[in-house]
């Protein structure tokens, strides 16, 4: 099972793939879902069991889908040790909206259901595919090209991006593994314009959205 | 006074323009600054004193300058009522990464000196000028282009930035406000790819990035 919070996400899970369990509401007229598990609880109860600072009217419980299937994409995003749950969330958002029907991370990627993942995509993840496998042993059969991000690669700005690829972030502390790194055919990199060398590289959150930023500039 | 915390940033103040007025350390050899000024605390001590969940070695109490100066910049970005403190931090990180000078906030923006900003700026606050005026009554004698965004302006994709120009963007609920919106030349938006008309719009802190990506793509 998973959380979550919220009724303007709640109220797309029906037409999403995901089952809900029960609902948990403080107000269930404003709901608007025909769910026949749906509870009333005091504001009280709702804040003991909320993850948030500041609850919502509403808490979903939902099961978490037996299988995930991989999809055929044309731009897909794979992951590669992310831990920061706000990273993926917001990874996710991004993907929703330029539209790539596709995350692949690591086994080691912070969990999609964890509840701060959850509540940053903002309801996206009902939206985008987002799978757990070996990406080394998925990569060794991956028929088309696989661009990586880091500090040193060729600037965004140059990339001829082709149409049907795949796309790698790596951990926030260690970027891209060196046995995933291997499987890369080309590094890119955000090009620093700031003359200060002390300047902070961007967070890789922060990246994913100026580079797919980049390659929809051109398509 | 403000605090800036942990030593890869309190290292760089010496050289800023900002004056030490004490610093606490768990660790003084390793913050290798000659400040006269520097305490040895215990663990439990800093604990007390730092605003961070996971308190860093060492912690310095700043001055807040006077007054700031407003400059003559090429590309400036201004802020109307931004309130999250993550945001302007983020915003400053980028402007420093993107090598922009200045940051121009309404009086109603969130503080720099917040904390909660100066630590998500990661040191970028040194970097960057960050001015608070009446954006109103600057914008009317400002004498390049205003750009603006929004949701419904032209695409960033076919914008012609011009050399000089100012953008702004708006508090995260509501905005632009209408007063500073009507002093605009072009209102320019990141357009949606995904299909999903529930998709949330992007966070203004992702959007910035995303906008300065796109403009230092034509630089």
């Amino acid at each position: 099972m998973f959380l979550v919070e919220g009724n303007k996400i709640i109220k797309e899970l029906p037409n999403s793939g995901y089952a809900i369990n029960n609902v948990y509401s403080i107000n269930p007229e404003l709901l608007d879902i025909s769910e026949t598990n749906i509870h009333t609880i005091l504001p009280a109860e709702l804040k003991k069991i909320s993850f948030l600072q500041n609850p919502k009217d509403s808490l979903a419980l939902c099961e978490i889908p037996a299988e995930t299937k991989v999809l055929e994409t044309n731009i897909q995003i794979i992951l590669d040790g992310l831990q920061d749950p706000g990273n993926l969330g917001t990874i996710i958002r991004l993907a929703d909206w330029f539209g790539i029907e596709q995350i692949i991370c690591s086994p080691d990627t912070v969990d999609l259901y964890n509840p701060k993942v959850i509540q940053a995509t903002m309801g996206s993840f009902l939206r985008v595919n987002v799978v757990y496998l070996d990406i080394e042993a998925y990569l060794k059969k991956y028929q088309h090209p696989i661009l990586g991000t880091d500090m040193a690669g060729e600037t965004i700005y140059r990339t001829e991006f082709p149409e049907k690829f795949s796309i790698i972030f790596g951990n926030e502390g260690n970027g891209i593994r060196p046995s995933t790194e291997s499987l890369i055919n080309k590094m890119v990199t955000i090009p620093r314009f700031g003359k200060h060398q002390t300047t902070e590289s961007l967070n890789v959150s922060m990246s994913a959205g100026i580079i797919l930023g980049e390659i929809f500039s051109k398509s």
